[in-house]
C-alpha cells in the first residue's frame, strides 16, 4: 500500500520543516559560542566568571506529542497521560545535554501553554506533579537534575490544546565538554536502542521517542479524531494529510503487544543513567555523542568535519515505525529524516573499543550494537555526507 | 458608556484566569525553595554546589500580545513588530528577577513554538534577532545579560500563530536575595510609572506591559479583525467578546500622540537599569520590589506577612487605561487586576528613604512618587490586604 508522494512531502505538507532549514538560517548567523562544532551551543560561564568553565542553557518540549495526550485524555479521561509528556519534554533537553557530556547537575524549568476551556486544572496538575516525580526518579538512578519552578500561561487564543516546554541549565568544566571535533573517520558508531525496556525503566517502550510525532499522529490514526476534536490540526493542512490512517488509539499496533496510543505515547526514553556511566569508567573511549532526535538518523550529519558516516548494520526496526511506513506509504529516506526508526542515541567510538562500552550499556538491559562507522567524507570539499543502508539499498544524505 | 458584566467577568470569559487560583493550586504543593517568600523560586545552588549560594531559573512570555504583532504584521508587511515582542518576553522574565535582587550576571534563552504557514522565517529572524539586540542593549546599560540559545518548534497543529517565551537563570550570594520577609507594616510604597520615555528608551511608552493583553486586543480593536484574521481568537470564546472594541490599529488613541497599535504594542519597559542603581547605592532602603505583572495592582498581596498594603496616591492613569475602561465598562475593580495602571514596579522602603530613592529613579527621565504605605493587617488571622483609592473610591481586595 503505497501511496504516491515526493520525498519529504508528507512531512512539510503538514506545515512541519524535517530539515529546519529556516531556523538554521535565522540561528546560524549568531554567535556560536566557545565550542561551534558541539551538539549544544555551550557559552562562556556568565553565571559565575570562571575562565575554567562553561555553561549551557537548552530549551526544547514535547512537541504535538500532547496531542495525542490530549486526545487520549478527552477519550478516556485519564489526566495521568500527561505525566509521560512531561517526561517528553524532560528528556528532549536532558539527552541533547548528555551529547557534550553535561550528566548534571543540571536545573531545570517547565513552560506550559494551555487553553484553558480544553486542558483543565487536573491536566495541568498532572504535568506539573509529572515533572516532579520523572527529576525525583532521574535522582534515584544518579542523574542530578532539580528543578527551579515553572510558567503556565491561558493563551486560549494562541491555542485550543497546550504546548510542554522546558528549560535546562548546566555550568561545565571546559575540559570536559565533547566538542564535536572527535566525531572523525576511522570510529565505530555504536547505536542504543531506543525500543525494550531498561532496567530503570517500569514498562516497555515503542522507541518513538518526541520526533516525527505530527506525522506518526496523522498517518496512523484514523479520521474519527479529527471529526471528533478539530482543535487538534491545523485548518490548512490538505484533508488527505489529517488523521489519515486507520487506526484508534485503544487497536493494538500489528506486531506489537501495545496499543497504537501506548506506542505513539511510550515516553521518550533517557540514556542519561547509560552515558553518565560510560562517561565516568570509559571518559576516553568515548569520542562524540549524537542524538538522533530532530532530523533523525541525518542529525549526525551536522557533527564533525570531512566525515562519512556509514550506517550499513541497523538494529531491527521496532514495529511503530514498520506500521508508520506501511500505512503512509513515506519514502525510506523520509523516514529516517524523521524517525530515530531505532536508535535515538549514537556513541562515536574507536572500534577496539566497541566492546567494553557494548558491555556496559547492555548491563542496563538496552539493545546496542555497532551499526556503522565514520570514514573519509568522498565529496567535494569533505562535506560530510551519510550513506545508510536500509535492506540492501543505500540510501544518502547530505545537508 | 458602560456594559453590564460582572467582577472579573470579561477576562474569565476569554478563557483566561487573572488569579490563576487553578495554577496556585497545583503549584502550591511544591517545595518553595530557599526563601518561600521571595517574588520568585529561589533554589539551593545545583549548578555549582556552594552552600553560600543560590540558582534562580525563570520562565515567562509575550503571552498573547505576539497575536497583536501578527495582526500588524498581517496588515502592513512589518516583520520589524516582533522585536518589540522579543522584549517583552525578555523583560517579563528579568523584572521578576529583580525582584528578588537579581540583577545580573543573567543566561537566558528564548522558545518560540509557531505555525510556520502564518509565522515565517522572516517574523523568524527578527524575532532572534530581536532578541540578540535588545540583550546587547541591556549590556550597554550595564545589565549583564547574555543569550545562551533558544528553540524554535513547527506546531501547527497546536497554534495557527505563535508563541514567544523566554527562561532567565542566575547564580546569586543568598545573602543579597531579596526574601519579601522585609516587607512589612510601617513603609512607604514608591510607585515608577510604566509609561513616558526612560534615558534608556529610544520612543515613549505606553504603560501597557505584558500583562492583561488578551482583554486589551478585543476590547480595543474592531471586529474587522475577527472576520480578516480568525486564526487569532478562541472559537469557544463567546462573539459578544471577541474583538469587540472600536478601533483599528492605526486610529488615534484618544488622548495620546500614539496609535492604538503603538500603544498596545509598546515593548515593556525593563526597570533593570534603576533598580541596579538602587541596590548599588541603595541597599539598606530597598527592602521589597514588587513587579506588578500577572494580577496588576494586586500582586503585592502575595508577599510580606499581616500587611494592610494601602494604595491611596497613585500616579495619573495612562491614556491606554482610560480608554480601555471607558469602550469595556469593565469594572474598576477588574481593572486594577488585570491591568498595571500606570505603575508595574513597587518599592518598598522606610518612610525617610524615599526622597533619596526617587531622586535616583528620576535621574532615568521616569516618573516617580510615593503612590501608599503599609499597615498591619486588619483582618482576622493577619490575612495581607489592599485598599486601592480609585478616584476618592476605596476597592478592597485579598488573596
Amino acid at each position: 500500500m503505497t501511496k504516491e508522494t515526493p520525498d519529504q512531502g508528507r512531512y512539510a505538507a503538514r506545515g512541519v520543516s524535517a530539515t529546519k532549514t529556516e531556523v538554521h538560517d535565522a540561528v546560524d548567523k549568531l554567535d556560536q559560542g566557545v565550542f561551534p562544532g558541539a551538539f549544544c551551543k555551550v557559552v562562556p560561564d556568565v553565571l559565575t566568571g570562571d575562565p575554567k568553565k562553561c555553561n549551557l542553557i537548552h530549551a526544547d518540549g514535547s512537541g504535538t506529542k500532547s496531542l495525542i495526550a490530549y486526545l487520549h485524555y478527552k477519550e478516556t479521561g485519564e489526566a495521568s497521560i500527561f505525566r509521560g509528556i512531561a517526561q517528553d519534554s524532560i528528556v528532549m533537553n536532558l539527552d541533547d545535554l548528555l551529547c557534550v557530556g553535561a550528566t548534571g547537575p543540571i536545573l531545570f524549568n517547565s513552560t506550559v501553554n494551555r487553553n484553558a476551556r480544553n486542558f483543565d486544572g487536573k491536566a495541568l496538575a498532572e504535568l506539573i506533579n509529572g515533572n516532579e516525580a520523572f527529576l525525583a526518579k532521574l535522582r534515584e538512578f544518579g542523574v542530578n537534575i532539580v528543578s527551579g519552578g515553572g510558567e503556565t500561561a491561558d493563551v486560549g487564543d494562541i491555542t485550543d490544546t497546550v504546548t510542554v516546554d522546558s528549560c535546562a541549565v548546566a555550568v561545565m568544566d571546559r575540559d570536559q565538554v565533547i566538542t564535536g571535533q572527535k566525531i572523525v573517520p576511522g570510529l565505530a558508531i555504536i547505536g542504543i536502542s531506543s525500543a525494550g525496556q531498561a532496567t530503570y525503566e517500569d514498562f516497555p517502550n515503542s522507541g518513538i521517542g518526541s520526533n516525527g510525532l505530527t506525522s506518526a499522529r496523522h498517518e496512523l490514526l484514523s479520521h474519527y479524531y479529527a471529526e471528533k476534536y478539530p482543535e487538534t490540526f491545523d485548518k490548512a493542512t490538505d484533508k488527505q494529510y489529517v488523521y489519515c490512517g486507520p487506526y484508534k488509539l485503544g487497536d493494538t499496533l500489528p506486531g506489537s503487544d501495545m496499543s497504537v496510543g501506548q506506542a505513539l505515547l511510550s515516553p521518550t526514553r533517557t540514556y542519561a543513567p547509560i552515558i553518565t556511566k560510560l562517561l565516568a569508567e570509559q571518559p576516553e573511549a568515548v569520542r562524540g555523542l549524537v542524538h538522533c532526535s530532530g532530523g533523525g538518523q541525518g542529525k549526525c550529519l551536522r557533527f564533525g568535519q570531512k566525515v562519512h558516516f556509514v550506517k550499513d548494520k541497523l538494529m531491527p526496526l521496532p514495529p511503530i515505525f514498520k506500521v508508520i511506513r506501511e500505512v503512509s506509504g513515506t519514502s525510506w529516506k523520509e523516514m529516517y529524516q524523521v524517525f530515530n526508526m531505532g536508535h535515538r542515541m549514537e556513541v562515536y567510538c574507536p572500534h577496539e573499543s566497541a566492546d567494553t562500552l557494548l558491555e556496559i550499556i547492555r548491563g542496563f538491559g538496552v539493545e546496542a550494537q555497532v551499526i556503522g562507522h565514520t570514514e573519509e567524507s568522498q565529496r567535494e570539499g569533505g562535506q560530510n555526507h551519510l550513506t545508510l543502508t536500509h535492506e540492501g539499498e543505500a540510501l544518502e544524505y547530505a545537508l
